[in-house]
């Protein structure tokens, strides 16, 4: 059995249960406030070349988004993001909990954000019968694994500046994307153009935890409360700290996030040279096939997979995905099954 | 060194260690939705006698209360909670986020809630023009180390029914509490007698984790979109559900409990031999010894505590914790060089 | 000058400030329990044929909206409206503020719902990473002037029970939607068809006031409560009974409506005649003339209108709205003048 | 039957009843930016010497509580609040349904606070496990008649500013907190201590509405999508601009605010002549009688009252309030009536 069907389905890279291992049986003080979170916000500055950004280390992805958008938004602001952007599909209405309207645009289908979605949001909600929008999320990379230059969060970056909005930028996906052929973007490029994003840990190699990095001052105050109120603080804090330490470090979070991608890449050209289609190419971990009705029972029995969508009456686009725990083997085993198959 | 500060400043006990070790290559499915999770789900049920119960792997304490309290209630419903509890105090507001007011009432020192501190309330409240009272919070042992019999859970229990009011229990700290002297519920017990509660690992052995248990069916639906939405579903969520197993499978749980409950028991009879004496006998892991100030600057030297608060002009109420971690040599340790002290 | 901006833009209608001078110096209990509130709510139980309906007197449209779809959901559920809807677009995110997420449909331009529109939605959202839709918002007539027929409304309320949905009816514009050709719903029916509506006063002859009908007994408890929590419970409730009273008792509610009808269907033929197309035919009292750019410096000082969006580069779809306050002679005035000009 | 139950349960002052007729048939635009709540705002700006202010009229207390606060406040912020202020008591959750917490404070039983109150929980709430006090919320006059002089309101306003906290005073009853013997404050003055309060219409002779001032030029922006989300958008906002101007323009507001203080101190000096005593004096127009039980009976075949609470097993609290539609003939009928029954 080959395993595409997540990069969240294993527990987490060995030397990250080795980091937490070493460190089970201290006595370390809660909440975050230890050394091993203190040394790995400074080393996040550090990689982010941002010395007046704050690092809060998050559980989880969901947990992320909504509490950082609802700490800084007034009740009356929205959010603007593509309609496929996590917070609008998949969180379980999370961002209106906490009060908020999401003001979904329609783009293409690699999920990317550009001024031309923006401007006519801005411009309608002049009216002051509506929300005024305040921020704009995006993801990098987005879930249709799109892929942000540099020119192109540039250019998002300044629209934003210039009327008044947050860029705000989920980076569940950020290790894949940066490790993609299309990206041109470091961690400093991200921290300057943007005025908040994280550094995914549960998709790349952590057992879970997500580094929000808050470039923008005004935005930092009070949000330990923020945190405490959503149920973002671990107690044991520091074992964030020390995973997020592990893959940091010496650079192992971008070593396996390259895996990820190659390998991910691999199965792409691999399934096209058998003749089978993407929906549309993704350069990141993630690709999505579109296979015939007719071979889902045999992958089945083969590997693990997501059913994204139908395609067509006779195809369907399944989703692959792979991670630091994705040997290049599995693909080539995949490969060489389905080609027997076909 | 001694180590008293609390019941959550080391990683976790090491079979939960062990346990998370051996499943951390595997390829498991996500959400909670795995094996391990329904295995120990199906344990918990069990050792509740209570099969229709539904089991909610939460990740912290904070998290647990916010998001089951709001997702009983309606908008116009209100919690009854002791002015010492946890969600009134602790949790920067959380419970109010979700939008509920909660009437906190005075009570003893031990933090207890009777019938004659709810019943005044539901009185009050039929004035429709005040929220309506639907939920009883309390919590076992409470923050003062206040630990509920059977008697009196059975009473409180009773006038909830009778008062159309759900009860529900945090058991964050619930393993010290039974493993106290004045304990004589079991879990069967408690899951018959409340609507809900939870068995908290975080402060019992586990890297983080509590395990709700929702006993009335009438409350049980959707309640995984109640948990995404409040960021409480963990991507891994077969983690929480492999710790539990390790801790409850063989009894784990009861038996480190009983370590710190021992341990602080020895060091409270200990102390008040040595003349120091407590704000209030507390029969579990948490004491509160009532130290003159001058001795705060020696003990900051041999041990970690915390201030509870002042006493008089001349002395300070502080609190030792202890844990699984705590060994009784600390406890003993600790006394002799209190008493070379004085 | 001709006044065709809106349908809230005089007071009210003679009738009722007649009713109120009434009552003005009578002592009558406050917050809704009096009788004129009791007798007014048994009038539109008898309207309605719904002796089990409960009626709230509300003040305003959007209070009304955001305050029942609260009292109606649990926090994980969600809406399903046209994107066009009140609550979608002119509302301030006034339901996001109460935690419910919208899911709005694009439909024709009518603003119609249809089960077409709703089943896919009900069908993705079986993943509980979404959230769960339970009620569906429609308006009658529709921001666009759609009105619904019985056999539309029947069908729509048909999908809606056989999947678990709430069925609510906006009624801002009831009486006009009702005093349309197309039009062959009673109150009774539409009672019968949905579980709350309302009767909309404000843009229909009241000072202000809307009157919604909760038919669904399982919604109606403690609603009281829900209204004083959103600033819904008039202190002098009498105000909005007595309004009521004037308005339904006798009829003049659907008589205003009509002439409000019969205006704006008189100045659509009339415009149509002087070879101005409209974006939509609309029966009822909102009409969308498609006027030359050229001509709207005129139109200017000649009427109030509001100007509804670009049609192409060289004109603009303006609405002209006529309430129980816009004479024929109006409608007779302001074609001669658009004659003239042309 | 004498009427004395509160001071909202006749219409309106037959000036704002003439007021609204006079401009009953007018075409106004809507939402409240029309010519009469413009001339309204600046009046109001002038009477408080505040140009600064913004003014917002709003449609009831308990709303103008929620919306104001809910505005001025981050998510994890709090307020604190006397137990007896309205918004803890007499509004169904309204502020905790927005998602803040109240820290409430006990009082003397005049329902004021002082620096004495506030300090403590400054000091508390350091600790970030807690939320953030920054809002103080007052009542002039409070709910049991207590009135604020001079001397402390200027206290209590640098206590705030010094803490970084915000000052709000509920006004709903302000005109007879002015209007009694100890108060020495004048609008400017309030306008000088606070950052925002309210000028009440509904208890002091307006239909319904509450002039909101906000001093703060910080906390002004965007309040009109404030309101709009939270209902408090009347649509045909000059009804309020018109009856404020009404009230307000030649002293009728003061003139008929010092007529409900002057009768209910007749009252009240009558009462005690009869030998029946107050559970405290109040120099309002409000007061609270100790009646024996055994007298209970007659008083209801009297009069109109409200019963506060048990005095003892054979005594009652009540609340005899006046208003503008209270003559002092209905005090001197009551007094006798009562001397003949004792």
């Amino acid at each position: 059995m080959y395993h595409f069907r997540n990069d969240y389905s294993v527990g987490c890279h060995p030397a990250v249960l080795e980091a937490l291992s070493a460190v089970n049986a201290e006595h370390v003080i809660g909440y975050g406030s230890d050394q091993y979170c203190k040394e790995c916000a400074d080393l996040i500055r550090s990689l982010c070349k941002a010395p007046q950004a704050s690092v809060e280390f998050m559980i989880g992805g969901t947990q992320t988004n909504f509490t950082a958008l609802a700490a800084f938004l007034r009740p009356w602001e929205s959010i603007i993001s593509p309609v496929s952007g996590h917070i609008n599909g998949h969180e379980s209405g999370a961002v209106e909990a906490t009060g908020h309207k999401i003001l979904a645009v329609r783009t293409a289908a690699n999920g990317k954000l550009t001024p031309a979605h923006i401007l006519p949001i801005v411009e309608e909600c002049k009216d002051p019968h509506l929300t005024k929008p305040r921020l704009v999320y995006i993801s990098d990379a987005t879930e249709t694994g799109g892929v942000y230059t540099k020119a192109e969060l540039t250019e998002l970056s300044l629209c934003c500046r210039r009327n008044g909005l947050l860029l705000f930028l989920d980076g569940a996906r950020l290790g894949c994307a940066m490790a993609s052929l299309p990206n041109d973007l470091t961690l400093a490029d991200i921290a300057e153009l943007t005025d908040a994003f994280y550094i995914g840990g549960t998709k790349n190699g952590a057992m879970m935890g997500e580094a929000l990095v808050i470039t923008d001052p005004a935005l930092q105050g009070e949000f330990f409360r923020m945190k405490k109120q959503h149920g973002a603080v671990l107690a044991k804090g520091w074992l964030i700290g020390v995973q997020f330490q592990a893959l940091l470090k010496d650079g192992l979070y971008f070593q396996i996030a390259q895996n990820a991608v190659d390998v991910a890449q691999y199965l792409q050209g691999g399934l096209k040279n058998l003749g089978i289609p993407m929906m549309a190419d993704s350069p990141t971990n993630q690709i999505f096939p579109v296979v015939p009705n007719s071979l889902l029972p045999h992958l089945e029995k083969l590997c693990t997979y997501e059913v994204w969508g139908k395609a067509d009456d006779t195809h369907t686009v399944i989703r692959f995905v792979t991670s630091f725990a994705t040997p290049l083997a599995s693909a080539d085993g995949l490969l060489k099954d389905i080609k027997d198959l076909t």
